[in-house]
């Protein structure tokens, strides 16, 4: 999508995108890039055992402090099979979240865009984990996931490749497919006692 | 901890931590290190627009399939400034989510292990991004995030320098640190049509 083919016909409302504002914004921080810096803010407090709750409302981003309409909170915790009270999926099933919502959104805009109507969008994702590596037995596995598997099930008013492409863009362009191959620094900083 | 250590003086339950169990399950992982292979999965439906819902139930380790006690559910969505309907936090959110829960677990489970009780864990997450990589404005800017910072603030029954010891060594062993701080290979299937 060009800005000459985006003048020429812009694309319609679709799959519950507004195309017309998605386009202005992009073209909004196109012409003030400073409005693409955002942070994103979690604030998490534990609970007990392996238990903990995440709250999620403010951020900065488009040239201010913004927030979300209403406060998230998410817990995370340990099955009972690593010795927790399985009150919320572990922390490293919300990267599997992360990763096909971040892919699923992303399909949703582009097929918007290029005009393709959605029917269903499905995504499988599973990791394998050694967790030799987090119980201390192993200094040669790793802590984290060995390989991250995602199969998405795509259905539009599209041919097959043109669906396919939806897809390749969108992890093209994704933030968090981004960070989970390549990786972010992570600093650290203690307040105690 | 070593075995020795743990058979001279086995530490008690604390922290909601069941810690004679927890050395349980290392040791018999120890024995038999097929029990530590984990699959984590997720499978995400898209809603409409940038929102879908993700389930979590299944997973299997310890040598056979697993299930949680029941299915947890989470939607990720765009706020209203990135043309979403702001039905939940953003996916670049949840990753945040993902890392402090994930330390903070591992910080309950180590200070039961040394013997120390928790008063107070608190994990203030926040992440930079510059939204010109997703918006397709610059192939300069890289689409995720470009750093975390994590504040820990931790209150309990030993000296400083010793809360500051457990938040080290979760950090070495946590599973969420090592996938966003290294990366992890994502391999990507599609049934289109």
């Amino acid at each position: 999508m060009t800005v000459a083919a985006n003048e020429k016909k812009m694309p319609e409302p679709r799959n519950g995108v507004d195309t017309p504002v998605l386009f202005a914004t992009i073209n909004a921080v196109g012409a003030q890039p400073e409005l693409a810096k955002f942070k994103f803010r979690a604030t998490n407090r534990w609970q007990q055992g392996t238990h903990s709750r995440t709250r999620i409302q403010s951020f900065y981003g488009a040239g201010s402090e913004q927030m979300h309409e209403r406060e998230f909170a998410f817990d995370a915790d340990h099955p009972a099979v690593l010795v927790g009270r399985d009150q919320a999926p572990t922390p490293v099933e919300f990267l599997l979240h992360a990763l096909a919502s971040c892919i699923t959104a992303g399909i949703g805009n582009i097929a918007a865009a290029r005009g393709v109507t959605l029917y269903e969008v499905e995504a499988m994702v599973e990791g394998d984990i050694d967790l030799q590596g987090i119980l201390g037995l192993s200094d040669e596995v790793r802590n984290g996931y060995q390989g991250l598997r995602v199969n998405f099930k795509i259905k539009g008013d599209a041919p097959k490749e043109k669906l396919e492409q939806l897809v390749e863009q969108s992890r093209r362009r994704s933030a968090v497919y981004d960070v989970l191959t390549t990786g972010v620094p992570v600093s650290i900083t203690v307040n105690a006692g």
